[in-house]
Order: structure tokens, then C-alpha cells, then sequence
């Protein structure tokens, strides 16, 4: 039988002042976690958290994690978890979401202070963290509070991981998410995870994603002289690391994004005709693309190419060199040593350490080339794995459904180009689905300067997040 | 008949200490012209310069340039120009130096205080500014206060202009010399004119350099996006502006220095017989180039090929790229705009502007070739010229007898591959001959951290300064 959603609804409405109040609370705390004197921030935020979900009758622990590594005397914020109801005729689901935030100031070209949420007459709530990832956790606050408040019992217990250090590499969570998944552990109990830490491929229509390219990371130096040379008194008469540098990076990959290592296409997955059909159905055109690229400098002409390009099949990016002359103005240098950075985003059936032998035996192959007497070293700077679960599975039909619900409309299913790496440590820790389950949109700017999320996305997605709690308690039942 | 010089020399010992004293108080003044803060020490060092030349006997002035361009309220240093006699009998020498110095910071890995002279039992002088430019404009102090103390008179009146901005561009004084160069300035009546801001080719043998690589500096951009790019989200769907740069840049010149360029090498003049027998006598190794590269890794076996490379052939350096990410670690930008610098070293008979048009040309034709649909933008940022003053003039051949007369060797004759351009601006202003007559040693680390000025070098060096203007003096007479 379908869920009885209307109170609950109802509730979300009535108290969507109070929840844009306690998202400004939230965005107010600057809890910037690559700042290490912004580190009392991230605690205070850790602090927030723990008093908002205690008031609403959950079970909550500050977890420390001890000290940060390469840090003098400098503590990681703690992981906050928190238990909400513990039945056991009740499906358990484990929900991700972190609280520490982008670096953000307002001379970066804010148009607003941003750690003052600011509401503009669109509905648009401009402020650091607001969508990334501050109104994601506190949307699973508000329906919980929404659920009390409507007198609605929840129908699954929820467990509850909120971290302090995802846009610094989620320190120590790894190792934390291991522990408390075996037997014993906190999380052991978890039927599946559910994580509200990513964006909708547009602005009007949600979306559940199942897919996560992954990225192997490159180094590859270049060095000759014992120190940086001055061009007018050496160029000519030495061989210099960024020529070979600029010649080696310029073998990698060719302007419509074709990887030139051989072997790295080769180990790609073939489109199935089931897959391919997921592609027709999702809403995005090409000027949706024009319109985030800020160009029409695309490679494909249509979405379907564009979106598998994005999706399901590698690319390589060149990001910079480090060592050589970089700042404005003209310098006259030959660098001793040059880092050129690239990387290749992984997809399904690419194994890292093949794409590594791939990768180091071509870039060798080339230098060798240039018969140059300079020195290189390519290396490995860090792997992450794709990720691809199963959209049939109960906890992505059960989201489904309540989107259908919510917004009225079918989500479209997506992947996602970008890892985020804590999807898979879940998906292994617990053997279970995980589910991707958005709440901001495409324009929210995460990361960027005038950080937003809208308000649609914040009310309507707190009821999308609830009414996701009843339709998985649905399934179960049916399951 | 030769010149009189023992009681000058023996003067020049007697004083040593006290012209290192000089030095000492020199270098204490922290005349950094690139750092704002510093500029009342840069004043500080011109008035110094101002009272020392006051108490020998010079006319002295202190002359401003101005506000400095692009800033608010900063005034530029002034130059200091001196007169010493006037005879209408005697021939005229106009003198420049600089009394600004790079910056230095002892955290950038100095030894000692980089602004407390201090000299070690080898009589190394360590210091900012010892060997760049502060030693060479004290040795003609010294040069005069000798002559003085020792009852000897000049043969020849003396000019000096001494700047304050030399390490920050030579800010205004281009302007400054061709005005004073005209009928009714203050240079004049300058028959020749002598700077000393460079270095020997080694450590034992002074040289007399004739000539001076030129430099066209380019940035070539490439733009796409309409702001950086996540290489998750859009890695693979959108044309990379970096991997058209690093194509772009590998097309410019091999690992051995050819330009790729069609047109440029063939605008080089060819060598001379007479041009080839200067290279045989010049004392260098290739030991030498290995030393100050810090590595093996030069282009060509001979000492021959190697210093025609570095001083009348030209070269190409890629100096770096500004927009992409330069910084250590990793991070998965797609940069929206990337500039590159390269610049090419030019000689005799390149032309500036023709040079631009075979890079203009084909970079965009290599560009074009890319297929790409971003945008191309590749300009011109500085262009010095070339140049080549006869090594048979009697500036030449008077400082030749005043190094055999000083240090018992005829001096190596040398081009450098770097410009000094305020040496074309002189010979441009006044019509006269210029020579290049360095004071310091190859291994002086101008510009480094450690920088130093041998004692032997300095006093010797005023010896040779004294001695010059002495046989420029006899030079005269035969003329
Ligand atoms: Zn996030
Ligand atoms: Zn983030
Ligand atoms: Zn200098
Ligand atoms: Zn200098």
C-alpha cells in the first residue's frame, strides 16, 4: 500500500522557516576544514550537529579521530554518529553527509558574505556549504523533526555518519567506516546506505545516480640542471626539462579527448543495449552543456555521446606543471625540474594497476623518443576506483518512487564523471547498495564562489528524503 | 708611453679594507627595487651613493623619475648622475651601475644574513648586492679616492649614472638617458661609455664582452570554457585548452635546441673566419658548463658549439604556463585559459618584428592543425634586441692592456646570451662605443641565494677599473 505522506508533507511545509533558520546557523559556522585555524569551526560545527539531532531524541556520539597527520598538535574534527530508532522489525538505513565546507571568502568575487545566508527573491539561498553539504544533512534532520512533529513514526531506523574532512580528503574516515561496519560496530546493522552529497543533472528534474568514474593520478618530472637556469645565459647550449616536459604531455591525449596510451581503451566495458536505453530517457540537451561549460567548446554533437563521454567512458586531462614559470608577467627561466600533472578517469572494466603499467610503459616509451639526457620519473600520485551499483535494486526503486511522488516525474538515472571516493568504502565496509540520492541542482556552484541551494530544492527535498525512508520500508515489506 | 700606475695600486691595497668597509655599509641597505616596502631603503642607498661621491670631489645629482607606472603614490628611485674634472683636454668616460638589488630573504636558504657583508677565510664577500651591481659601482669610487689619496691625477673626465631600478626593468630610464644624451645633457660629452654588470666567463680570467643576445618573450593563450572545469564532471565531453597548449608548445623546438620555427634560423648571420679564431683562445671547458649547470645534461660535446649556442645563436625556452594548476599535490582542474611563455633568444641579423611573424604564423598554423574548436591568442609580451659592438675600438683595446696591465692575461673577448638593455639604449643615445667590463666571477650567484664578490675580485677589480681609464687615456692620444 502506498505510504501516508500528506502529514508529513504538510509538517515540512509549516516548518520551512525554522529549516531555512537552522541551515543559516549551519552556513554561519565557518567550518572550513583545509584551514587548520578554522579548525575550532569544523569542532563548533561538529558541536552544532550534535546538539540539533540530540534535541530531536537521536543517539549521538562525537567519535574523535585523532591527530591530523603531517600536523603538529592539530586534531581531526570528529565523525558524528547518531542512532534514530533501533527497531528490530525495521529496515536500517545508514545515511552520509559531511559538514565542513570549501574555503570561501568574500574577496574570492562573492556577490554576497559567504557565511551569512542570504535569500534572494528567487528563492535562492546564496552561502557557503548551503548545497555542498550542509543542506543535504540537515534536510534528514528536518524530516526527522517534520516526522515527530506530523506525529508520523518513521518507518526505518536510521544510523547516521556526518564527517568533518570531505573536502580535505576525508581524513581517517576509511579506516573509522572499516571499524564500525564489522560485527559489533555501529554501522553494523545498516540494510543499505544512502548518500545525499551530490547534484542533479539539471535544475527542474531529479535524479538517483548509480555510477562513479574513478581517477588514477599522474606525476610525471622532468629534471636536468642542479637548479633553475636563466635562458639568456643557458638556452642553447642545455637540454631543457619543459621542452621534453611539453612534448611528452602533448603524446597523452588529443584534442577531442581520444587517450593516445594504448591498452587504456581497450580495457573499457562495451555499451549493452540496456544500458544504451538508459540514455534516451534522461533530460539534458546540448545547450545544457553549453550553458555549464560556459562555451560551446564540446566534443560531441549529441547528448547521448556526450553524457556516456562524461559517464562510462575514460578521458585524460592534463592539469598543470609544477616547477615552471607560472605566475603573470615574463620570467626568463629554464626550470631545473618540471611535474606535469594529468589524470585518467577510470570506468568499468579498467583495472588501476593495468592503467598504471599502461600509462608509466608509454610516457617512458615517448622520453625515450626525444633521446633526451634529462631525467624522468612518472608516478602514481593517488587511485580511486569507479564505482557502478545497480539501479533495480530496492533502495534505488524505493527513491524512484518517492521522487515520483515529490516532484511527479520519474528521476532520471545518472553516473557520474567525478568520484566520491567514501561511496565505494561504504559499498565494501558494508556489502550493501548505496544510493546517491541529490538534493541540490546543477547551478548550486558547490565549490565555486556564490555557493547556493535552492529553496525548492531544500523543502521539496526534505520531503523527498522522508517520503525515500517510506517507500524502502515499502519494498522491504514487499520484498 | 705606458701609464703610471704603481702608485694608484699600491693606494688601492692600502685602502682595501676601508673600500670593503664601503661595501659593508652598501650592502646593509636593503635597496630591494622590486619590494615597495623597500623603496626609502633604495632612496637610502642613493643618498649614500650621493654623500660618498660628495665627499670625493664630485659633482653630484639626485634626479627624479616620477611616479612609478601602475602604482599609487610610489615614487621611483632616482638616478644619480656625477661629473669627475671637466678638462676639454681629456677624454670623457661615461660610467653606469645600479644601486638596487634583487630581493633576498635569509629563509630563501642563505648561509649568512643576506644584508650583513660577510667574508670568509677565502676572502668570499657574501652578501645582496655584493657582485650585482653594489661592488662594480663602489670599484669606481674606490677608483677615484686612490687616485686621489695617491696624488695621481685622471686622465680622463668621468659621467656616472647610477641607477636604482635596474633589477625591476630600468623603470623611466631609457626616457632619462636619451634626453641627457642630447645637446645640452648631462652625458653629453661622453666619448665612450663602460658598464660593469656582468660577470667573467669564469673564475680566473677576466673577459671583455662585445655582445649581447637579444629577447622576443611571447604568452600564447588558449581559452575555452567560460571558467575552470571539474575533470570528473566534464572530463572527456569538452576540447581541454591545456592539451592544446602542451601540443602547441611541443611543436616550438627539439630536445637539442633546433628551432622549429620555419624562418628563423635562416635569419642568422653565418659565422666569419674571423669570428671562429675569437672561440679557440677563450679559456672555458666543458667541465666549466657542467659546473654551472649542475648536470651533464648540455647539447653539444665542444667548448666551440657550446658558446656560439649560448652568445650568437639563437634559442628557445618554454619558461612555463600561466591558468593551469601549478601548485604541489593534486588537483583535477580543467583550467579554462592556460598561457604560455616561451621565449626566443635573438642575434645578429634577426629583426624583431620579422621574428614575430614566422611565431605568429606558425603557432597558429600548428593550432589550426589541432582541429580545436577553443580560441587562440598568441602575442608579443617584450622584445629587446641584439647587440654587437666591435671589439677592435679603443674602448676594447685600452681595457684589453689594463687586464693584461692588472691581472698578467690578455681577457677572454665574450658575448652572453642574456640582453643588459640599458647598453642598447646607450650606444643608441650617445653614438658611442660601450664596453661590458665585469668585475665579478662566474661563480657569484647574482640573483641567487650565497651571493658573493671575491675580494680578490674587488680590489684587483678597482685596479683594473683605474687602469682602464688610464690606457683609454693613451688610446686617445694615439687616435
Ligand atoms: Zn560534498
Ligand atoms: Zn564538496
Ligand atoms: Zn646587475
Ligand atoms: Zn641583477
Amino acid at each position: 500500500m502506498a505510504p501516508q505522506l500528506d502529514g508529513y508533507f504538510k509538517q515540512v511545509d509549516k516548518l520551512s522557516e525554522s529549516f531555512i533558520e537552522r541551515l543559516r546557523k549551519a552556513v554561519a559556522i565557518p567550518s572550513v576544514s583545509a584551514d587548520d585555524e578554522r579548525r575550532p569551526d569544523v569542532v563548533k560545527m561538529s558541536e552544532f550537529l550534535v546538539s540539533e539531532l540530540t534535541a530531536l531524541g537521536a543517539h549521538v556520539e562525537s567519535r574523535p579521530l585523532g591527530l591530523q597527520p603531517g600536523k603538529k598538535d592539530l586534531h581531526l574534527p570528529p565523525v558524528i554518529v547518531a542512532r534514530y530508532g533501533s527497531s528490530p522489525n525495521k529496515r536500517t538505513i545508514l545515511l552520509y553527509g559531511h559538514y565542513d565546507v570549501q574555503p570561501a571568502l568574500k574577496d574570492d568575487g562573492w556577490a554576497t558574505e559567504p557565511f551569512t545566508l542570504t535569500v534572494d527573491d528567487k528563492g535562492r539561498m546564496y552561502g557557503r556549504g548551503s548545497t555542498d553539504d550542509k543542506g543535504p544533512v540537515l534536510g534528514w534532520l528536518n524530516a526527522i523533526q517534520a516526522h515527530k512533529e506530523a506525529g508520523v513514526e518513521l518507518p526505518v531506523n536510521l544510523l547516521m555518519c556526518f564527517e568533518g574532512m570531505e573536502e580535505y580528503g576525508s581524513e581517517g574516515l576509511d579506516d573509522f567506516i572499516e571499524k564500525e561496519a564489522t560485527p559489533g560496530g555501529f554501522f553494523e546493522k545498516a540494510d543499505a546506505v544512502c548518500i545525499s552529497d551530490n547534484y542533479w543533472l539539471g535544475t527542474e528534474k531529479p535524479c538517483l545516480t548509480y555510477g562513479l568514474r574513478g581517477c588514477n593520478y599522474y606525476s610525471v618530472s622532468i629534471s636536468g640542471p642542479g637548479q633553475d637556469l636563466h635562458s639568456g645565459i643557458f638556452g642553447g647550449c642545455a637540454q631543457e626539462p619543459m621542452t621534453d616536459l611539453v612534448r611528452v604531455l602533448g603524446k597523452l591525449v588529443d584534442t577531442d579527448g581520444k587517450i593516445q596510451i594504448p591498452g587504456i581503451n581497450e580495457m573499457v566495458a562495451p555499451v549493452t543495449a540496456e544500458e544504451k536505453s538508459l540514455y534516451g530517457d534522461i533530460s539534458y540537451t546540448m545547450d545544457n552543456l553549453y550553458e555549464s561549460l560556459g562555451s560551446k567548446t564540446g566534443i560531441f554533437p549529441d547528448k547521448e555521446k556526450t553524457l556516456m563521454a562524461r559517464w562510462r567512458y575514460p578521458s585524460l586531462s592534463v592539469h598543470g606543471v609544477e616547477g615552471a614559470f607560472s605566475a603573470p608577467g615574463a620570467k626568463t627561466v629554464i626550470p631545473a625540474k618540471v611535474v606535469g600533472k594529468f589524470s585518467i578517469r577510470t570506468v568499468p572494466d579498467m583495472e588501476s594497476e593495468k592503467v598504471d603499467s599502461h600509462v608509466f610503459k608509454y610516457v617512458k616509451d615517448e622520453f625515450a623518443k626525444l633521446g633526451s639526457k634529462n631525467t624522468i620519473d612518472i608516478r602514481l600520485i593517488h587511485a580511486g576506483n569507479w564505482w557502478v551499483a545497480s539501479p533495480k535494486h530496492w533502495n534505488y526503486t524505493a527513491a524512484g518512487r518517492a521522487v515520483e511522488k515529490v516532484f511527479g516525474v520519474k528521476p532520471d538515472l545518472t553516473r557520474e564523471g567525478g568520484s566520491i571516493p567514501v561511496t565505494l568504502t561504504f559499498e565494501k565496509a558494508t556489502g550493501k547498495n548505496v544510493l546517491l540520492l541529490p538534493m541540490g541542482s546543477s547551478t548550486d556552484a558547490a565549490h565555486s564562489i556564490n555557493e547556493k541551494l535552492d529553496r525548492r530544492n531544500y523543502i521539496e527535498g526534505t520531503k523527498l528524503l522522508g517520503a525515500y525512508l517510506h517507500y524502502v520500508a515499502e519494498e522491504e515489506m514487499k520484498a
